[in-house]
């Protein structure tokens, strides 16, 4: 038995999201499918985590525990060959049969894309969120740094999600504009359900002076979902990156503070 | 009756072109069906010129001879109530009733966008050609100053097509790199049939190695449009902005050396 490490980029928009589910199609089972069409013997499937429905990624990571004898760097093109292109396998490599790609995961890197213009951009609608509002620049940098760092994010976490503490630490939030685009960049050791879509609501919300100091004061003081903003829609959010080992971390961080935008929208 | 210049952006993907087509949905009968729903009573549509199947536009250009008491910058927010998303009017003003969007324009601007990744973007594969090799950036140099200039573009224009004359005149052709994204800028006088798909196709197999200098010597001598390479997909053309006045090409022209990529992949 083999276990081999897949990085995964796909547009999201016409899935149900990562994880299969009944009557719907989902990433993961599109994957499924991939591989038993090349005849390879699949034990286990195990995805970093979920994505919603609408959410893309760049660089979601799994790890499939099969038996074939197709070389590892070859396993790419073979699942490629029979996935819609809406989804592809940018690396396939061989690693320890312990590594899990959802507990090996150290860090995870998200973007959100919003785009400020009055009238949305057609080729972008189902890239990023819309928010024709004009942004205070002083409370956009006040918000992301004050939502940086080690909190309880439970009033940031979808209801009816059952995780065994709600602390998670955001090393960083950090927007980028480039004119009328903005991206705002999530880094973290762990996301709670729906965490960098409620986080990139209030933080637009914030800036664009529609919610009050006195909430955001408030929102890690007392457990009330209602304190926060609204949940950013799906399709602006991408999972950009999986962190496995420390040097990768360090090494991302330090080049972060001139991080090309993820992509650039018009 | 007043006139009424629009300025429209779309994503071309599920689209059968700009031109009304029996049995296939275009952008121009979509147009028609939105101004039909806010009772406008129109006399004509004139596009800038047809985009074909799976081109997109940042900037297409129409004019319309109407009645109708709206005034001219609200026409923009009532068209695009009932537009399909893919489609956005992005400026609607009054114009002189002789402004015609087909034969008023001088110039038109054209961008081609390339992805040269060995595995495609799934995001961008609607709105790039994945091209998957390497560029040389001399030959690159070469042959994107050689096809600019005062030409008989013949060997550049889809068999079938009626025009008076074939000579055009580019202005330049601009590539820009980003990473592995490439893109190609088209500024000229006007473009035949399929024309900056064809410039494209031969440049980037030029690029690459694949056309050999004797048949790129040959290209404007004698009339065989064997001679050029291989007509490049429609999905990565953007049609980015049409010009009617000699001041916004002399703005345009020297902002050019600057130019933002219309968008950046990945």
């Amino acid at each position: 038995m083999r276990n081999v490490r897949l990085d995964i980029a796909y547009d999201g928009t016409d899935y149900a999201g990562w994880q299969i589910q009944k009557n719907a199609n989902s990433i993961e089972s599109e994957l499924r499918n991939a591989i038993l069409k090349n005849n390879i013997e699949l034990f286990k499937l195990t995805g970093s985590g979920r994505t919603d429905a609408g959410v893309h990624a760049n660089g979601q990571t799994a790890n499939i525990l099969i038996n074939s004898t197709i070389p590892d760097d070859r396993i790419k093109f073979a699942l490629n060959n029979k996935l819609p292109d809406a989804i592809r396998v940018l690396h396939s490599e061989e690693v320890d049969l312990n590594f899990s790609a959802r507990y090996s995961a150290l860090a995870k890197y998200y973007s959100y894309h919003v785009n400020l213009d009055k009238i949305a951009n057609p080729i972008m609608r189902n890239y990023s969120w819309n928010f024709p509002y004009s942004i205070d620049k002083d409370r956009l940098d006040y918000i992301t740094h004050y939502l940086s760092g080690r909190h309880d994010f439970y009033n940031f976490m979808s209801t009816g999600s059952k995780v065994k503490t709600t602390t998670r630490e955001i090393y960083f939030i950090k927007p980028k504009f480039n004119n009328n685009d903005l991206v705002i960049n999530y880094f973290g050791n762990g996301f709670l359900y729906n965490m960098v879509r409620i986080l990139t609501g209030t933080i637009l919300e914030y800036s664009a002076g529609k919610l009050s100091q006195d909430r955001i004061d408030n929102i890690f003081k007392s457990k009330n979902r209602k304190l926060a903003g609204i949940t950013a829609p799906a399709k602006g959010l991408f999972l950009e990156k999986v962190f496995y080992n420390f040097n990768e971390i360090e090494d991302f961080w330090q080049r972060f503070l001139d991080i090309p935008k993820s992509f650039q929208l018009k």
